[in-house]
């Protein structure tokens, strides 16, 4: 009865010794990190159960916009992979593609164009931009984020503070804090919040960890495939991109119908010539739930944004064959979505802040 | 040691007694009930998990308006009440106040003008509105409704059709149906996910069921008041309210500032001259939860709702000490709500259907 556990350890040693001596793999735990559960701390900023439930409610509370409409959920909406799906924006003139939410915390940067460090600063530069201020600190009036919420900072604690149930909340968020309804601390808020939504265990993530049947034969095709011909360049890190800038049309221009010659990314912030149509990589876990692809919303499907970024950023023609094994792989990019129970939100005791007809 | 315990029961059959023979809580048991849990099964639907979890996906899919905007969440907000908390709607003029999901099972009629007869019905008129058909039937531009989702029947089940996470889960859903994707099933869906957002367990429905803590003192001298000057023959039932038609300025009219003169109501439905300015009796339930007030969202709070209603609908002039029982009692109406873990839902997989820039 000894001889066959001792043949089914070494079994499992060998197979161990398999995973570990596969080429494809090891360079695939050279590039990537699966995603780490927990989730990793906010530097500088400690959760705690009174303020992620205070960042939830915000995040979900039209209130936080000038016209009561929109929430950070109606764009980043967490039922459609953290974007939107959309391919433009009501009530502006075009507009950037809506960058997920999910796993956003592991950017080194955020925004398409980086220009907020943080989590808190994207919040609050889109969450309560000031229209004006942006206006001042961006230049013009082509700015993307312009019409985001358009609320006021001064409008966004006002209305806060005329909400018992937010007045209590905040106090038991900040309990060290005097005045605790403050700009920054609703920006810390849904900032903690936001650091939860990260979707582990993708079938690639089970694969770096060494679960060898967690990729089809084709999805690792589409790895091998993906790495050799140079996505992984940009793509790489836990968020496979997020990390890095690089322009769209690296090797030859994707052509203005991807990139529309009015949107110069980067440029926009650091006005240097070399920032000339660059974009922050951005993250593709979970690609799948999020089309219309690029900057501009403008890639149909997987397929034809796997063959423009070969064209563009690596000068490739992919092979229809090839195409379809990097889609493949693309989808074991889709993780455990993040399970989200609806806040309830305290209610507005009078209308005064209400918008009016 | 028995005369202790047989002291106890005697003590318990007296409260049993005393609370029985409370004319107050005689008068309520006649006049409301708590709401039932589990819920009522919807007359000849009977809900699956499969039909549950369609309707919840839907219920929050902005991929069933025209412009990809809004889904049914964007205005019954289950975390606001399942109202919108708006004193105006974006993109149109004007408009009714959104009634509230919760509870809308327990409507005799949905709209604030009774025109559909059931959920379902609702859904298909709201939702998936045909502004064509709409204008048609309702004889004028000047119908409320008309621009709520804006997507044709159509559109809309083609689009669900595009989608193969949808053309799966109908398929579960209804799997006796060889073409599961129609514009019926799609409003059974949502109706039968939406008789599941109910708020049992209210301090007034634990006081109905017997337990005389439930209501504090003043809570207790609002529902008297309420019973007494006669707001209970209209607001009374399962959901106080929802039950019956009545004139909004009965007695006298409450004015054009919370009866705008251009909104008749019923009389838009119905042409009967008898049916002017008569709309559906609101549900009180979760009331505080649902500034602003009124089919015309003019209430800004709840003791100015109260004072109006007295004075238009009773011809009475209550004291401010009235009023203040009066909404005390109202807050007794906030019942555990529901508990709403969102969808994950199935990705586009072209954009062939999206609204183009």
């Amino acid at each position: 009865m000894r001889l066959p556990v001792f043949v089914w350890f070494l079994a499992l040693l060998i197979t161990g010794v398999t995973v570990a001596a596969d080429p494809l793999h090891d360079r695939a735990k050279q590039l990537f990190e699966p995603i780490p559960t927990p989730p990793p701390a906010m530097p500088g900023e400690a959760a705690t159960p009174e303020k992620l439930a205070l960042g939830k409610m915000l995040y979900f509370d039209p209130r936080l916009s000038e016209s009561h409409d929109l929430s950070c959920s109606s764009c980043h909406n967490i039922s459609m992979g953290g974007g939107d799906g959309r391919s433009s924006t009501p009530g502006q003139l075009g507009g950037r593609k809506v960058a997920t939410v999910l796993n956003a915390v592991f950017n080194k940067s955020q925004f398409w164009d980086g220009r907020a460090a943080t989590l808190k600063e994207q919040v609050l530069k889109s969450v309560m931009a000031n229209p004006r201020a942006l206006l001042n600190t961006r230049g013009g009036p082509s700015m993307i984020t312009l019409a985001e919420m358009e609320i006021s900072r001064q409008h966004a604690v006002d209305e806060l503070k005329s909400i018992p149930g937010y007045v209590e909340a905040f106090k038991q968020a900040f309990p060290e804090e005097a005045d605790a309804i403050t700009y920054d601390n609703i920006g810390k808020a849904i900032a903690l919040f936001e650091a939860t939504l990260i979707t582990p265990d993708s079938p690639f993530d089970r694969w770096l960890e060494g679960d060898e049947t967690a990729l089809n034969v084709k999805q690792k095709q589409g790895f091998a495939i993906f790495v050799d011909k140079g996505c992984s360049n940009c793509h790489n890190g836990v968020n496979i991109g997020g990390n890095q800038f690089a322009r769209f049309g690296l090797v030859q221009s994707p052509g203005p119908e991807f990139r529309p010659p009015d949107d110069r990314g980067r440029f926009e912030v650091t006005k240097n010539i070399d920032d000339n149509y660059v974009f922050k990589v951005p993250t593709l876990r979970n690609i799948e739930l999020t089309a219309p692809y690029f900057h501009s919303r403008r890639g149909t499907d997987l397929k034809q944004a796997v063959a423009v970024m070969a064209r563009s950023q690596l000068g490739q023609e992919l092979t229809n064959d090839e195409i379809d094994s990097v889609v493949e792989f693309l989808k074991s990019l889709t993780g455990r979505q993040p399970e989200v129970v609806l806040p309830i939100l305290p209610p507005s005791v009078t209308s005064q802040s209400r918008p009016q007809p």
